[in-house]
C-alpha cells in the first residue's frame, strides 16, 4: 500500500531543536504548503510549544483557525486584496506588509485595538529581490503604519542562508540590523524583529531577533548545504513506502522501462514496487538512487537500486543483494524516511527535499505514526 | 487565486480524436493516478463514450464505482494480493494478470460466470521488462485460464511507442502478433489482443487489435516525440493559473530569489505570481520558462519569462514587454494551458506533461470550464 506515515513526535523533537538553538526568540512555525507536505491537521497538535505558524495564502490561515489553532498566525505574503485584508482581520491574522497596496489597505482600515491583525509583519527587501520595501519605503512605511496604532515586526528574507560563505548574507545581516535601529529610533522603540528562517536558526545565531521563522528544519531536513540532518539532531517526520508487487529476472542485456535507459550487464534479479511519480516520487532520479527493501521474515533492511526510468505507477528495484530475494512479494518498501533520507533522495533528483514533500499526490494512503 | 481548470469537452474532444483514429477497437481510458492529475470526478463524465476505463490501484477501481462507472474497470497491474483479487471480483473488475501469484489467485478463486472479472488481461512481456509473462509463461497461464472459463484478452505494453524509429518497437509488435496467433490457434480464437497506449494509437495503427488504451492523449499531450499537441488536433484538458501579487522595479546587477540565480541585467519591470513548485509548478525550469499574463485591461496575453529559482509559495516573472505593467496586479497569469502547453513546460522542466500533471498538489482550488 502507497502509505505516507506522519510522526508529530518527530516534529516535537524537532521544534525542540530549533528552541534549543534559538533560546530567546520566539518561534513561528512555518505550516505553508499543508505543513510542507507533511498534512496540517496532522502537524499542528505536534507544534503547541511554538508562538505561532506561518502560512502563505489566507486560505491556509482559515483551514488552521478552523483546525483550533488560536495562538499568532503570520501571512506571509499578506492579504492579496483589500477583501483578505477584511477578512484576515476578521480572523486575527497577522500580515505581511510588503508592497504599497497593502499598506493602504491596512490605513484604511485599521483593526480593533485588540486585534493580532494589529501586528504587521513588514518586510523590508535586503537583497533577495522579491517582495518588500526598499530602505526608504519600509521607514515611510513604518511611520504610518505606528501612527495609525499598528505594533511592528520588521522582517526580510535570506536568499542564501543555506551557504554559510555567500558574500550575501552579510549584507542582507547588515542592512536589517541597521534599518531596525533606525526604526526603533526614529519610530518606536517597541519594533521588533525577525530575520531567520531555518538556515539562518542555523547558521547565524548571532541574528535570531524576536522572532524566528523555521520551515523544513522542523520536518528533519538540513536547511544548510555542509550539515546532514543527522549531523543537526534532526529526525524525519515523513516515511514514504509502497510494496513489493512482483519479481522478476531480467536476462543480461535486456531494458529495463521507458525508453529502455537501463540495461542488464548480467541476469538481475529484480522488484516491482507499486510506486512512481503519481504518488510524488520523482520521475528522474540519478543511478544511485536506491530505496530500502524491509524483508518480511526478518525484518532485515536492504538498500537497493532503482533501475531505469521511473513510471507513473511503478519503479524496477535491483534485489540481487537481498538474502532471499525468492520470497519478497509484499515487502514494504521506503522511498524516504530514515534511510534513504528524503535529503538524499532530493539530491538523487537534482532537487531539495522540500520540493519533493510538497508534491506528493493525493494517492498515497496517509497515516500517523 | 491558484486555480485548476479542467475542461471535460476537452477530453470528449481527445477521446474522438483517438475513436478517430482507431474506429475499429474499444477504448480503454486510462484515468489512473486521479485521472492524470485532472481529478476522475470531473473526467468520468467526459468518458461517457469509452468502452472501459483503466487504474492502476483498486482503491482507484472503487472510487470509480462509488462515482457511478458501471462499465468495464480495467486494473493494469492487477490484484496485489489474494484478497485484492476478492475485492476485484466484489466490484467486478477485470484484472491484469501479470505473474505467477496472480494466476493462482485466479485459478483458486472463480468468479461466476456473469462477472466482469470473468475477463483477464493477460500480460505478455516484449520487451519492457517490467511486467508480464514470458512466451512459455503466457501460453501456459491462457490455457490454465481459458480452462477454468476465463476469457483473455492478450497485452502487452510498448518501452518506446513515443519514437516511431526505435528498433524495439518492431520487435515488440512483432512478439505480440506472434503470440496471439499462437494463443488463437492452441488456445481460443476467442482470445483478444490490446497492443497500443497513446503513443501507439498515434505511431501504429495498423496494430490496433481490440482495444486500445489511450492515456495522455485524452488529456491533450502529445504522446510522441515528433509531433505537437496543436498537430495531433488536441485540446489541453487543464489550465493552471495564479494571480499577480506584486510588482517591483529590480536594479541592474540585483539578482532575484534564491541562490541568486538570476543577474538582472538591467532595470527591469517585475511581478510577482502567487505560485510555486508548493503547488505543483517545478521547482527547476530553464531560463527560457515563461507564462502568460493576462492583462486585465484589454483581455490580451503576454508571455512572460520566469525570473530565478521558483519557490515553494511565488515566482517573479519579466514583466518588461507588457505595455500598461503598472497596473497588473491581480492579473490573472497562466502557468499552463492553451499557451503555454503543458508539453512546453515540461521541456523547460526536464521532464514529461504526465508527471507535471501528476504531481499537482492539493492547494490549488479545482474548478471545471
Amino acid at each position: 500500500m502507497r502509505t505516507i506515515t506522519i510522526k508529530p513526535t518527530a516534529i516535537t523533537h524537532n521544534l525542540n531543536q530549533v528552541k534549543k538553538r534559538a533560546p530567546h526568540s520566539k518561534v513561528l512555525a512555518m505550516v505553508k504548503s499543508n505543513a510542507y507536505g507533511h498534512g496540517v491537521a496532522a502537524v499542528l497538535p505536534a507544534l503547541t510549544q511554538a508562538d505561532g505558524i506561518g502560512v502563505a495564502t489566507l486560505i491556509e490561515a482559515l483551514e488552521a483557525r478552523q483546525l483550533g489553532w488560536n495562538k499568532t498566525i503570520g501571512l506571509v505574503e499578506g492579504a492579496f486584496t483589500a477583501d483578505e485584508w477584511q477578512q484576515a482581520i476578521d480572523h486575527e491574522v497577522s500580515c505581511v506588509i510588503h508592497h504599497v497596496p497593502q499598506l493602504e489597505w491596512a490605513l484604511d482600515n485599521v483593526p480593533p485595538a485588540a486585534s493580532a491583525t494589529r501586528v504587521v509583519w513588514l518586510k523590508y527587501n535586503t537583497g533577495m529581490n522579491r517582495l518588500g520595501f526598499n530602505a526608504e519605503g519600509v521607514i515611510a512605511a513604518a511611520k504610518h503604519l505606528h501612527a495609525a496604532g499598528y505594533q511592528l515586526i520588521l522582517t526580510t528574507h535570506f536568499a542564501n542562508a543555506d551557504d554559510i560563505t555567500h558574500p550575501l548574507n552579510a549584507v542582507q545581516i547588515q542592512r536589517f540590523k541597521d534599518m531596525l535601529a533606525t526604526l526603533k529610533e526614529t519610530v518606536s522603540n517597541d519594533v521588533k524583529g525577525s530575520l531567520c528562517n531555518s538556515a539562518g536558526v542555523v547558521n547565524f545565531s548571532e541574528h535570531h531577533y524576536d522572532w524566528v521563522r523555521p520551515g523544513i528544519i522542523l520536518y528533519g531536513s538540513a536547511p544548510v548545504i555542509d550539515k546532514s540532518a543527522q549531523e543537526l539532531d534532526l529526525q524525519p517526520a515523513m516515511s514514504f513506502s509502497a510494496q513489493i508487487i512482483a519479481l522478476q529476472t531480467v536476462s543480461a542485456n535486456d531494458a529495463i522501462g521507458y525508453s529502455s535507459r537501463w540495461i542488464a550487464q548480467k541476469d538481475t534479479e529484480t522488484a516491482l514496487v507499486s510506486i512512481g511519480y503519481g504518488d510524488g516520487y520523482p520521475r528522474v532520479v540519478s543511478e544511485d538512487a536506491y530505496v530500502s527493501v524491509i524483508d518480511n521474515t526478518n525484518n532485515r533492511s536492504y538498500p537497493c537500486a532503482v533501475l531505469g526510468r521511473v513510471a507513473m505507477d511503478m519503479i524496477v528495484i535491483d534485489v540481487s543483494a537481498v538474502p532471499d530475494n525468492t520470497s519478497l512479494l509484499d515487502s514494504k518498501v521506503i522511498l524516504w524516511g530514515d534511510a534513504p533520507h528524503v535529503d538524499e533522495v532530493a539530491a538523487h533528483a537534482h532537487t531539495i527535499s522540500y520540493e519533493l514533500l510538497c508534491r506528493l499526490s493525493m494517492r498515497p494512503k496517509r497515516v500517523q505514526a
